[in-house]
């Protein structure tokens, strides 16, 4: 027997629908409901298993792209196997409205879904009641577990959850090893059977803290396209209080496996509680798949108080960093050329003033460097006692003077609970120096000792590290933290993360950063939210500054401008030291005049691991700004420009490569041109191996 | 060969001895050096064994009571054996001082010992430098291990550390199970073979959080008796950042066994390091051993920066506490009855007010008593939300006006991350209530999870709390902490500690407090510091109100007097309910009247697990007070009074049980008498089973 559910067409509850009629004793399982996306090309059908288990099927366009899949837990206290449910109830609904982001790629954001809603009861004897709710968008499916506050569940620890992403094929996967401590691999390009994470883990030897899960384990978000050319990708949304979840891999069939805490429970939670969505983004297009604003939909709306938010603001800003990757200066006073000396900071601020940037991110600047990375040390630095050469009045003054600020910079190295205890002074005192934005880094193993990076208490401490900021008008960016799924939405301060490959991995001697990698970075990583990639090198062979390094960058000079476009960020870094930027005053040009808040963003063309050309335009501002890259094939590309307004003419500025470039062999030869543009002409250019090209478009009438 | 050391007489170094001498390849054991305590009393013997490990001998009036036994370590990383060495150099000394705590059972302390510094190397091929200080005063010996700063070692993990106690004989044992988290076990005694901790601890059906580590381990302060009539004690000093020692116990030789953290590792050092002090108190007869300072000595002076320290108070105080123990009321307001409340909060301190007391502890008073045990939930309390019916600003304004203070409960719950966090709001709020005393409370499972209330990152959790309260002028006393290690001295703010099975037991259905356990506690748990146990119940057999108990209280009324003499604590509680006292409020004098700080202390008589009595002279005054107080047996007391002054005259008022009195059948019969002594006059009094006697004396002319 079956039974469908006629789905309202109006935001309007239908009545729940008792199961009664259902025959549990059926040895097939049983349709339980189905409902269809806005648009009906996604379809989610819902069944119970012979025995017992609650199956979830995904058609898309009417193909089916995840089989039937079974979710569940297993709860450690009580001791309970949640795996095997009877329906008690159905809801559905239809949500559609749009809510503006305050920074963002694009104005508006359209929230349009169905949602299906079913309560489930424990078909064991424990009289426990969990809901899933199912969100379907035209553009892929979340879904998340709900304990409701109830009679025979209040305090309980987590074991195991057992979600289920049965693929309907062996697809190729875009996919980093499984790791519980970092995020900070190079990608593989596998199918899913071929996925081993240990091999490809033992490769990169350029990581400080490991922990890989197993050969079969894999981090979300997990970038898939099937044979027939269906582009999916499976993370999640809204990651609080809860571990972060990887996936394991037998067969065709994804689990999901969440970061252990210390002795190997995976989370402690006091009904009610709902569990982070789970997501799967659907398309037969790439470039609809990197627009979706699915996962920041599922996010609850922001949560900061200040209703103007006038102290949230985009930024671009340069680090006294790169030179110490580079080997040029140190982080630690106790070592030789330190690079957070007063005089030098100088230097940056009046480059960065001259260059009208919003700040300096100033690395190694306090007490505790020289223990602070890899001694697992707990008591590594009080985030107030600068070295006694970094003059921080004279410097937080010196950049007031020139209109900008210093971005504070909080190295905890993995201690935790160190920074906890120190965090409301660390905050005073940065606010007390007059600056808003902080740089947090976790670089090192975490203390907790055993504690990971992606575990429930790390994420809660994430969480609470922007809600204390929040309170403080405090700006975030979070290095080394984990990967990010959509919170910004909710928390808009939290401006940006780290956690992926990011540039300081030019400086590495194993893999670095190969040229497919920013290709694969926005179909991956940058699903969940912006990235603090740092873009824009520009001395890309080797010197004598180069100490630490052994590689050249393996980009074009153009690709790096173009990356300012393709890598969505509201803060950026411009990642070289004023000297190299000196010396191409012409190219850094583009730095100088891109945007990193968007009123529209289209996606022009995009390939994981091959190319990706994207056009966006400046909030509240008739600029626009293209990026073009391409992996370490060269390629042309030619689209038109129809997204500029009719009957008006642009300037345009092309940063492309030389005919000669070649990320290997002549990476800075670069041609800037003008030229005149409207809607109805086309842009055609040839990215070089490795390759990008940058263009700026402004309104001249 | 054999290498004697002249001691110096005098406190100066010798020059260091180096042994290039020893003939390293000898088959036998080869003597390093032998010292002797200022009294020669005790001897110490070093010697190097033909596999190089270096043993240590301790003879008492030349018997041998610690057969050779070997020191050393196993460090994880580097991972370095630490267990054969060769030596390098010897330094002796002579000290002989005094100084006078702040707070103390005697006015002054002599700390008079001979030391002996022995520079080790690792016979293998690390190069790394130990150095082993012992120091031997006339009543036992200390001695740690130093890693100083070295080239070849900073910061290291610890995975073992190899102190063994090679006893001479199978020690009859006053014993409690060795466990990672809890010291609120009952005492066993039993013959060092037959000790089975795994048995015991099965027993205890009563406590909250267990970490049992096996059959043959136990806590320290460890005593020993030995069959020739020697008493030993086995515990440490000053431990700070390290972990608690445990013992192994392998047929006669104890073994150290270290707290492990949530991973198994034992400590994370880095060089200069100095281990705890490894202890052995030694005499032949047991009064002595009660009076011995020598933790204290090997303690560091007061840290304490206010020179005048006029904030840190001796103190009696009352606590709305027992009635909830016993099931009057709750601690939670969402439970029925809640004890907090102002009107009841009022009726204390109005009682408290009336007969002189300084303090009312209040417990309960504050948001997240619901969920605050047995969940091991983080966010618990923020320890300023009191209670809605817990008028604060009201009662400490009250308390004010009737001249004495609140005391605040900070109960973490176990969930220490929680409290660090918010430490410093928690006492700035309680310093604006005018409050500067705190009940800490780590009962459950510690957060870190997987850390242990006795492992390092708790022990130096406890130790940041008393620098933080320093700085604030804020007093603590410990509950469910590390037994303490005689940091009273460092640290004098931190009164007193719970940190053993206290008075609360008398409200469990299985072990309770039987009668023998007071007169074990001064052999073992208060070898370490001040214990709060919270003596003083009148109510000793059940009523209505007592929902919670099964159990009568296992003690005369007589002897929970004298329990405020034999148990000392700068701190005491008057345990019971000021509805109690009214009762018997001629009892109730001798609580008023004795003092919680002392000048003198003589140790009259003492049998552990049998009797003690002990007789004190209040500080600055011609007050003396006398406890005595006997196991299950009633037996007779007798001693004279020459502690007195000459040629005067006092009045003693003596506070014995009635010849009917027993703890189990009559347990509330006393009878009070006054007489006029001097110190000529004999002390004449029978104890009955499970009794006691107090008696106050005071100068008359």
């Amino acid at each position: 027997m079956q039974v469908e559910l006629l789905i309202q067409q109006m935001r309007l509850r239908i009545i729940p629908f008792i199961l009664l009629c259902i025959s549990y004793q059926a040895v097939q399982a049983q349709k339980i409901a189905s409902i269809q996306s806005p648009n009906k090309s996604i379809e989610l059908t819902i069944s119970q298993s012979a025995e017992k288990f609650i199956n979830y099927q995904v058609n898309y366009k009417s193909k089916e792209i995840v089989s039937p899949s079974s979710v569940g837990f297993t709860l450690k206290k009580p001791s309970i196997d949640l795996r095997k449910f009877n329906p008690i109830s159905i809801d559905s609904s239809l949500t559609d409205t749009t809510w503006k982001p305050l920074l963002g790629e694009v104005k508006v954001i359209r929230n349009n879904y169905k949602e299906l809603k079913i309560q489930l009861k424990d078909a064991g004897t424990s009289g426990i009641f969990v809901q899933v709710i199912f969100r379907l968008f035209d553009d892929g499916i979340g879904f998340r577990f709900v304990f409701p506050k109830q009679e025979n569940l209040n305090h309980f620890i987590l074991e195991n959850e057992w979600t289920n992403f049965k693929m309907a094929g062996d697809h190729t996967a875009f996919w980093i090893p499984g790791d519980y401590d970092t995020n900070e691999y190079p990608y593989n390009k596998t199918k899913l059977s071929e996925i081993d994470a240990i091999t490809a883990a033992s490769k990169e030897k350029d990581l400080s803290v490991t922990a890989v899960i197993g050969k079969n384990f894999v981090q979300t978000p997990l970038m898939l396209k099937s044979a027939d050319g269906i582009y999916l990708n499976i993370h999640e949304a809204a990651l609080i209080n809860y571990p972060a979840m990887h996936l394991q891999i037998a067969g065709l069939n994804l689990t999901s496996h969440l970061t252990p805490d210390a002795i190997g429970n995976k989370a402690y939670l006091q009904a009610p509680f709902s569990t982070p969505w789970r997501t799967i983004l659907v398309s037969d297009k790439a470039e609809q798949l990197l627009a979706s604003k699915l996962i920041l939909n599922l996010n609850e709306p922001s949560s900061v108080s200040d209703s103007l938010n006038t102290w949230i603001r985009p930024q671009k800003f340069l680090g006294v960093w790169w030179e110490m990757h580079v080997g040029k200066t140190n982080w630690a006073l106790e070592n030789t050329k330190h690079g957070a000396n007063t005089a030098n900071v100088k230097k940056y601020i009046n480059f960065a003033s001259t260059h009208g940037f919003d700040g300096v991110l100033v690395e190694g600047w306090n007490l505790g460097w020289l223990d602070l990375i890899g001694h697992w040390k707990e008591d590594v630095s009080d985030f107030i006692s600068p070295y006694p050469d970094y003059e921080i009045d004279s410097l937080t003054s010196y950049a007031k003077s020139k209109g900008l600020k210093i971005i504070m910079h909080h190295e905890t190295g993995g201690s935790v609970t160190n920074y906890e205890r120190r965090l409301d002074s660390a905050f005073s005192y940065l606010l007390s120096k007059g600056m808003n934005t902080v740089q947090t880094g976790y670089r090192g193993k975490i203390i907790p000792r055993g504690e990971h990076h992606d575990g429930q208490w790390m994420i809660n401490h994430y969480y609470r590290v922007a809600e204390k900021a929040a309170l403080s008008n405090i700006m975030i960016n979070s290095h080394e933290s984990v990967r990010p799924t959509g919170l910004h939405r909710t928390f808009p301060h939290w401006l940006t993360s780290e956690a992926a490959r990011g540039t300081e991995f030019n400086n590495t001697p194993t893999s670095g950063i190969q040229p497919n990698h920013t290709t694969i970075l926005p179909f991956t990583r940058l699903i969940g939210g912006p990235m603090d990639f740092s873009p824009g090198l520009f001395r890309l062979s080797l010197n004598q500054f180069d100490t630490l390094r052994t590689q050249k960058v393996r980009s074009t000079l153009a690709k790096q401008l173009a990356l300012f476009v393709t890598i969505y960020s509201p803060i950026q870094m411009a990642a070289d030291l004023p000297e190299n930027y000196e010396q191409h005053l012409d190219a850094f040009q583009f730095i100088k005049d891109v945007s990193v808040d968007w009123d529209d963003t289209k996606i022009i063309s995009a390939e994981p691991g091959e190319y990706i050309t994207i056009a966006r335009k400046t909030k509240g501002k008739d600029t626009w700004f293209i990026g073009s890259i391409t992996n370490e094939n060269a390629r042309n590309i030619s689209f038109g420009l129809d997204f500029l307004d009719a009957e008006k003419t642009y300037e345009a500025i092309v940063y492309r490569d030389d005919e000669q470039a070649d990320f290997e062999k002549n990476p800075e030869a670069y041609v800037i041109e003008k030229r005149l543009v409207t809607r109805s002409s086309n842009m055609t250019y040839r990215l070089q191996r490795g390759g990008g090209c940058a263009v700026s478009l402004r309104k001249i009438n």
